[in-house]
Order: C-alpha cells, then structure tokens, then sequence
C-alpha cells in the first residue's frame, strides 16, 4: 500500500510565464511548490492528518496534492482560483478545488460551499472549514494556483 | 519503487452536484470510492493482480485507479462510462475508459473495442474481458463514472 | 514519504489507433512505456537522479511521468510533442512539455525556451538541457507523444 498523507497545508501562489505551462509553474514557485513532483489526487484529507503551515519537502519528492488553477492568455483578465478543506470531529476530510474568472473572494465563497456540498453527499457533520483563495489580473500570460499539499 | 499492484475491482457510479466537480464527487460516493485519494494512471493490470469484488481500502488511502468519467449540465441529457479490463493468460493486462453521450450498452461496447484494440496494438492474445458500465440521465448537474481500482 | 525517483530516461512516440485513447496507447507503446501505469508529474528532476538511456521496468509498474501528448483525428494534420530536461549544477533540474500542431523541430525550439524559462522563473542556473521531439502525420487518428519517465 502507498503510506497515506499525515500532514497537510494550504498554499496559493500566482505569476506569470512565456506560455500557459510556464505560468502554471511560476504560480507553482510563488506558492512555495514549484521544486516538488505534483501527483494530483482526488481529494481526501486523510484521518487523523494535522495542519502545518509550512511543509518542508525535499525537492523532488512526489507530493499528492489536490489543485486547482485557471490560466489566461488575455491581458486584463482576472483568473482565481481556491482550496478548501472540511473537518469532520471524528474521521476524514473533504477537498475541495475551485478555479474561475472572478476575485478571490468570489472563489473562496464558491469552494466553501463546494465542501458543505461534498459534507452533505456524505451524511457526515461538518465540523471545522479551512479555505485559502487567490485572484490574478493577467499581464500577458498568468495562472491563480491553490493547492492542498499532502505530506508526511 | 513504488509498489505494484496486486488486486484490483470494477466500479461505477453516478450522481448529482452543485457544480460539476461535486457531481464527480457524488458519483464517487455512489461508486463506493468517494473517501479515497484517487490517483490517476494510464492503465495496466499488473501481472498476477487478482479480481476482488469488494476491496476495503482506509479512508484518504492513495489508490492508483484508472477512470473515465463525463460531466454534464444539460437536464435531460444522458452521460455514460465504461471500464474495460482485458486478461491474457501470462502476462499483464490492459485497462481502458470510455465516456460519452451515449448509453451504458453502447459505452459498453465501445470500451470492449477499445480493449481488444489494446491488445492487438501489444500483439498479445486477450483471454479474457471483463467491461462494467453506467449511465445517468442529468437533472441538474450530473456525473457517470467507471473505474478500474488498484489495491494492495 | 514516497520515494523519491533517482533514475530518468527521455522517451517519444507516435501512433494510430481506433480511438483518441488508444492512439495515445499506441504512442505509449511506440515509446516503450505501453506497459506502465503512468503517474502524471509536475514536473522535477530530483537532485542527484542519473540518466539511464534504457529504464528497465517491470509492467504495471506504479511510473512517474511527465508527459506531453497531442491527438488529432484529422487525416493529414501534423501532431508533435517535447519533453525538455534542464539541469543545474547542484541541484534539482526541471522538466518541460510541451505538443502542438507543429513539427519537430519546432517542439524541440519551443520546449527549450520553456525549460530556460523554468530556470530564469527560479534564479538558478542553466548548466545543461537535453531536448526529445517527435512529429505524426496523422492518417485516421493519431498522437504524439513524449516523455521524462523518472524510476529507482
């Protein structure tokens, strides 16, 4: 079995880059993830995982993450995007990504009500709401990031 | 290395969400694998991997799965998903995911296709086929899912 | 933590197939990496990791991957993709991908910039790059496709 995630943090970043992959990863590097191997999951917060606010991994290492971002290619633009993670008092967590063409308080309302969705299709209490958003207005090319990053 | 797979199972799911990303969610949770940490991979049957009807996986577990699924907002509109698994008699075999709008027989029948063109494409004789499908007439906001799961 | 990768090795391919999926497939045979379950990575070469001109893996093997790939189902339209691996002096290097609708060579050009790009974005130096293209002229339904497949 793949040992599974005891840690985890929530981190946004934003930039800009020559192409949409170059600005995906210089959202990456300014959210403080961009020297690790994403492996993108689908999104649970495993029982018992503790928040740290800053997860130190060594480059490189494969790192579950669940993400969202929007990138664009059109001046003016404003790109967001946000993370949110739902506590329950007794078992797992529910992840939730958003990404759109609004602000970052626009985004972190939407992914709030992403998890309480998520909590409802489960039958189980929401306890605690964790939510991190960001907003972008592109210069040439830019990408909003957010990201929950699993760790050990 | 990572580890290899040893089991694996079928599953299919659908539902209904607020957003697109929660009528994936929903069908997760109706597939039965709505509280794991799916990890996306492009798609073999490990050597030796034994079928298990039900695997009981811990919640937030990384579970590699291979998983097509279609997400629609159109009421009325049928979305559909199959997962196909081709056995050889000593070696690997091949997975693969449809998704479309279509029915669950059609879905079916295509992954089947798919299956044996897999086969052919490797020029290694499939034994056996095993194909599960679904479909979902969309309400509001509705996910079919199909997936292929890989456990320990 | 999982492990981290300390092998990689660039790989291309191209195909035909009955379906976009499976054309993908016949692109990962081509390239030697049909019989894997991908993981998809973004996309960091770790520090110290050696190139292996030929990774020896065993199928269904759990495989970080960065990949590129594009499908077109357009009978004559020229598909390609590029892998790009930048490294530095002492530390981690980085992985680009890029696919388009364009030739070799052009991929090759374009997913060079990007990498040099990746290492102006993280102020470290570029002291090497190594740069994999491949091109498909589509006859039915065809991809591209290429790939830093990180091992052990």
């Amino acid at each position: 079995m793949l040992p599974v995630p005891s840690k985890f943090t929530l981190v946004v970043g934003h930039g800009e880059g020559s192409t949409p992959l170059n600005a995906f990863d210089a959202a990456l590097i300014d959210a403080g993830i961009g020297n690790l191997n994403l492996i993108r999951v689908s999104s649970i917060l495993p029982p018992g995982a503790r928040f740290f606010p800053e997860l130190r991994i060594p480059p490189g290492t494969l790192t579950p993450t669940a993400y969202g971002y929007l990138t664009s290619s059109r001046p003016g633009e404003v790109v967001a995007a946000a993370i949110g993670v739902g506590f329950s008092s007794d078992t797992y967590g529910v992840i939730m990504e958003y990404e759109g063409f609004c602000t970052k308080a626009e985004a972190e309302t939407r992914v709030r009500a992403m998890v309480e969705d998520g909590f409802r299709a489960r039958g189980i209490t929401l306890k605690d709401l964790l939510v991190l958003g960001i907003d972008h207005r592109v210069e040439k090319i830019g990408c909003a990031l957010a990201a929950a990053v699993l760790g050990y």
